[in-house]
Order: structure tokens, then C-alpha cells, then sequence
């Protein structure tokens, strides 16, 4: 099966990689003007002249990245089956109504006001803040992406500078959320219905980027596991999902789980599933894709992801790492880039840790990881 | 890193994949004039006319296939980096240069002799085969692959017929070994001589194609494993050799190892590796090309490898098998072709045999696997 895909980064290079053997060749739409994929073919697009082009040498569409023109998908999905629908996309790129579906759905989330100005930004801030002056967390409505268009409001007086930083005509303004950690939630549906869960990950970011993620945990009951896979299933029905599906989620000091937000593709917090689970997310997204059975999302090992950003570092001394994965980009070094990743696999997690602690110490600028467990 | 292949079937595909997350990029020779890597760049091979756009293109050389012509090897290594070295390819392409090396290092093989004529071959049918006319094997000095250019003599009087068969002025002929199975030793080593070895696999073939290789076994004792690491071990440092050698050696009824062939280069009984060792075969025989730290060798589960031959079956019905990993490699069905395999891994060996009856009955023309242990 020829596979296209919406996008041409590193998420749509990983999966052509998980792929090939299952006997798919990859088309990249590349939308970005700097393909970074480096492998199949790569349709450059250039104002939706080059569709046709792309759609000729595939049987089926996915995507890498959501934040499409909601004109293209449509366009791609009027000609081929494209999964995730675009609905999934739709509801993604706006977090008033991905909140909506949330609540909708019954699947909790942290308080939040839609405010369209200045002052009503203040006063959301006031009424969210409380008496105890609480920060909220301001955000535009659309393109949010790891960080960016985004505003902490310590105090209402702070709206007009939150307000002018960000420059969106709407934005969702989100009570503090108490939290003890950020995790992820990985479920992948397939096109028949069928759906498979991969153990929650604990996720450390650093500046709004990624930097750490573990799964399995020690410290997740198997009823949060199953809370945050009734969550994720609601929203893989709801939107007659196919294929892998991300979602963030908060837990808060007396044990919920408060909805972050979701992404309807292959997630960073998932790339620990390339070594430390029986199938990846990649595999998995595409065995949904193309209508074969799912594979077994069981962990194999213990395993912490690391992302390598702006800088390689000292990779030879990375590989001697028992358990070291390396996972690479092909990309040049640039400041906040994610160059890529290493997986870390360990029998227990006191050696995981260890090993954790020995790669920190060879990827410039690692934070330290205070996984919470500790 | 850019890496040069020479070769450009399902070995040098396996290794692209295994490369890119190293940031390896690839450009293949192709001297079949049928590539199917369908990965990187392939430079056709025209009376070794290309050669000089291959070589530009890429930092060093390696290879996916000994039966090269020696002059071409030479020609590489004269201007990249090429490894594992020309001696390795010139000592494989001849099974005289492979047994007296065998020898002069202490590694047991079966009895042979060499013949140059049918005269010769009776001959030695006549000695080896003893009193009890105890069968024997005549093979090609060069060239010989998949059981190609091979005659099994019964008897002396089968010489003309054998020696017409196949029609090599040269013949090695071996007396027969009542072994209880086939082993393979596969090892790697690096450029800084640090060598690393796999658990021996044990090998079935039918019709002189390979189809299960299975490992690690529940009867190999640890003397065993050591005993068949010195010898390949002797073999990597007399070849001052640099990556993945695969030995292929018979157990006897008495508990010996013999020397049966190698081969310079990742092999189809070591494609067990991509799910069930902690490093493929593919990876560290990249990793050793480049320079790097090998990777570790320990297993993780129990694997079985099948190796999908001329249909591809019910591929669908094959994924729903827990822990069944998919390895296709993107080639039309024929009769006797390799089309992919599959890696089924397990945490028993009760299981692993059950999801191995399971997958025969899917896959045409699977023979019944008969382990040695069962």
C-alpha cells in the first residue's frame, strides 16, 4: 500500500521507517517549504497546485502534523480515504472546541473562559484567580504549538501585556491546575472499531518543549490506567478515530485526571514505544491506517525517551549506554530544535535512572528529570 | 554519515532502516540489475562505469553480498574505506581459501578433499564415503549460494552424473556429518577490535533455502555458546575484520561444532535480531563501519524467525498473532523467492512454538519446523 502523508518532518520520517516493513512506500505533501523526511517521495506543495500530483501515487492519506489548512484536508479527503477524518483536525486546531468535546464527552478538565478582548481577559483572570489571586494561563485559540501563543497571568493587571504578546482575536483562559504531573494517554483505533491502549507516560518539559518521557510507571494504578482509557476511547468514537491518537492530561495532587489537550496523530511523548513496547505507535498508527489487525501495545522493559535539542552532543558516548536507542532526524543543530531522541531501556527503574542520569549528562542543556515517583 | 552499499536487495534495505535513526544515509550499488532496496539513492552498475559517481557520494563502503567481482572490491578499497576488508569477500568467494583458513586456525570441519575432474570426485566419494559408502557433498569451489552448484554422490559411480550437474572446474568435496542441526555464530566486530557475539541460533532449511532460525535455545550450554564464539572470534581477528561475520556450523550427535561456511556479512539467521536482541544485527554492523560502540548482543524474549518464501499468505491473519513482527520486503511473489519474514517473539517456549504452528498455517509451503529440543 502507497501511503501518503500530510507533512514531511521527522514524525513522517519514523513512520515511512516503521512501514517499509510492513510493505508500504510513503509520498510526503510537504507544506512547510523544508522537507525534512529524507526518505519515499517528496511533493513539494505550493498553494495546493501540486494535490493532484500527490494523490495520483497514493491509495490512502495520513498526517504528521494537524496544523493544515482545513481546506487541503478536505480537499484530500473528498478524493482519498484520509485517517484521521478531518473532523479529528478540525476539532484539534481549536481549543475551544476540543474543550467542548471534552466536556461534552464528560472527561474533566480545568476551569476555562473564552474571552475576546482585553478586559474580558482581566476579568476572566479575576473570576478564575479567585480571591487567592491563583495564575491562569492564558492561550490563543488556534496554532498554539509547544508553548508558543501563550501567556501566564500572575495577576488580572497583567492582561493588557498578555493580551498584546499573544495578538490572537480569541483566546482560552485556563485556571491553574494543581498538578503532580503531565502524562499522556497513547490509544490507537483501528477501522473496525478495535482499540488498544498504551501504559500512561510521564512527561517532563522544559522552556514549552518535551524533554523527558517514561512508560511504564510505577506509580500508576491500574483504575487511573483505565479512567484515562475510558477518557480516550470517548473521544476515539466520538470521532470515529483511525489510527493513533494523543492526550494530554493533568494529575492533579488528589489523584485526577484533568484533560490538557489532544493531538490526533503520532505524539514525541509516544516515541518510547519504538523500543519499549511490543509495537510502536508508528506500526500501530499504520496497521490502523491501512485496516489490518492492531498489534500488542504491551511494554517491553522500562523506558525513559529523551529529547535531544539544539545541540548532538556526545552521541559515540550515548551508545555505550546499555539499553541506548538512538534516534536521529538528519537535522542541522539549531537552538530549541529537536534534533532527536534516544530511548533508554532498563530492567528496573533504579538502573533506568541511572541510565537517565549518565545520557543527562551528555546532551547539552538536559534538565535535570525529577521524575515524580522519586 | 553516508554510508555506500554494494548490493541493493532486502539485506542492504534492512540495514537503510536500521541506519537512518543512526543518521545514516545510504547510496546502493547495484550490480543485479534488479534493485529492490527502494531506499536512499541506487547508482546502477554498468561495467563497473559508475563507479566513480558511487564513491562520490558517500564516506564509506560496505556490502550486502560476497559474490562480487573481486576487482570491483579492489577498486572501492583502493579510494573509501571498505568494511569489512577485500580478504574477507576474496576468502568467502572460495571454499578452498574458506577450509584451509578454517584450518590453519584450529576450527574443526568436516573431512574434504579437492578434485578437478570426475576421476578425482569418484575418488574421493570413495574415500571419504569409507567402507560403508557413507554419502557425500561436492560443491563448487566459488559461487556457490542457496544450495546452488551442490550434488549429494551416494555412491562413487554418481561421480559423472554429479560432475556434469555441476559443471565447475573445481570441486570441494565434504564427507557427510550426522549432525543433530545447524547452528549459526553470528558475531560483530568493531574498528577498535571489540567484538560482540549473538546467542547461536539454531537454522532450518528446505529445498537449500533457509526457512526458521530460532534463538536463544533451551539447550545450549554455556560451553557450547563460548566454544563457538572462540571460533569465530579467531576468524574476525585473523581477518582484521570490521562488522557482522556469520558462521554457519553443524552440532554433531556427540556434541561438537563444525565449521560448515561463512558468510562476510548481516545474514537471513540473524534477522531474529530485529525484535528479539537488544541491538539488531543491522545496527551494529553499522555501528561498527562507523566507528562507534557496538551495541548489546543480549536477547530480549525468544524468537523465531520464518522466512515468508515465494506467496506471501494471509499476511492480515499473520499480525494477529501476539508478538508476530513483520519484515517485508517489497518484492513481486515467485516461486522460491524471499519475500519477507517474520519474527515471532515469546516469553516461553511453549508459546513460541504455538505462534509458530500458528504461523505456518499461514504462510504456503511452510514446512513443519522440528526443533532439535522438542
Amino acid at each position: 500500500m502507497r501511503i501518503g502523508i500530510l507533512g514531511a518532518g521527522q514524525l513522517g520520517q519514523m513512520m515511512a521507517l516503521a512501514g517499509y516493513p510492513l510493505g508500504n512506500r510513503f509520498v510526503f505533501l510537504d507544506t512547510s517549504g523544508s522537507p525534512s523526511a529524507d526518505i519515499g517521495t517528496v511533493v513539494m506543495d505550493q498553494a495546493e497546485q501540486s494535490l493532484d500530483q500527490f494523490l495520483q501515487q497514493v491509495d490512502c492519506v495520513t498526517y504528521e502534523f494537524e496544523h493544515l489548512p482545513l481546506s487541503l484536508v478536505k480537499a484530500v479527503e473528498a478524493r482519498k480515504p484520509l485517517y484521521p477524518g478531518s473532523e479529528a483536525i478540525r476539532v484539534c486546531q481549536n481549543r475551544a472546541e476540543e474543550k467542548a468535546l471534552f466536556t461534552r464527552l464528560g472527561i474533566p478538565v480545568a476551569d476555562y473562559r473564552l474571552v475576546s478582548s482585553a478586559e474580558e481577559l482581566a476579568a476572566a483572570a479575576a473570576e478564575l484567580g479567585g480571591a487567592q489571586q491563583i495564575p491562569v494561563v492564558a492561550k490563543s485559540l488556534t496554532e498554539g504549538y509547544d508553548g508558543k501563543g501563550q501567556a501566564v497571568l500572575r495577576t488580572p493587571a497583567e492582561a493588557v501585556d498578555a493580551w498584546n504578546k499573544i495578538g490572537h482575536p480569541e483566546l482560552i483562559v485556563e485556571s491553574f491546575v494543581d498538578f503532580v504531573r503531565e502524562v499522556s494517554m497513547i490509544a490507537v483505533r483501528g477501522r473496525d472499531a478495535q482499540v488498544v491502549f498504551y501504559p500512561i507516560a510521564e512527561n517532563h518539559h522544559s522552556e514549552g518543549i518535551l524533554r523527558y518521557s517514561m512508560a511504564p510507571l510505577p506509580d500508576v494504578s491500574e483504575q487511573l490506567q483505565t479512567v484515562a482509557e475510558g477518557y480516550i476511547h470517548q473521544l476515539l468514537d466520538a470521532l470515529d478515530y483511525v489510527g493513533v491518537l494523543t492526550l494530554e492530561l493533568f494529575q492533579t495532587r488528589d489523584g485526577r485526571l484533568l484533560a490538557n489537550e489532544m493531538a490526533p496523530r503520532v505524539h514525541n511523548s509516544g516515541h518510547w514505544t519504538q523500543n519499549g513496547a511490543v509495537t510502536s505507535q508508528f506500526e500501530n498508527h499504520l496497521r490502523a491506517v491501512q485496516g489490518v489487525p492492531l498489534g500488542s501495545t504491551a511494554p517491553r522493559g522500562l523506558t525513559c525517551m529523551i529529547n535531544i535539542i539544539g545541540e548532538h552532543g556526545d552521541l559515540s558516548a550515548l551508545l555505550e549506554i546499555e539499553g541506548a536507542h538512538l534516534h536521529l532526524y538528519g537535522k542541522e543543530e539549531r537552538a530549541g530544535r529537536k534534533l532527536g531522541h534516544v530511548n533508554l531501556v532498563a530492567d528496573s527503574y533504579e538502573e533506568l535512572l541511572a541510565s537517565v542520569e549518565r545520557a543527562r549528562a551528555l546532551l547539552p542543556g538536559a534538565p535535570e528529570a525529577q521524575f515524580s515517583f522519586i
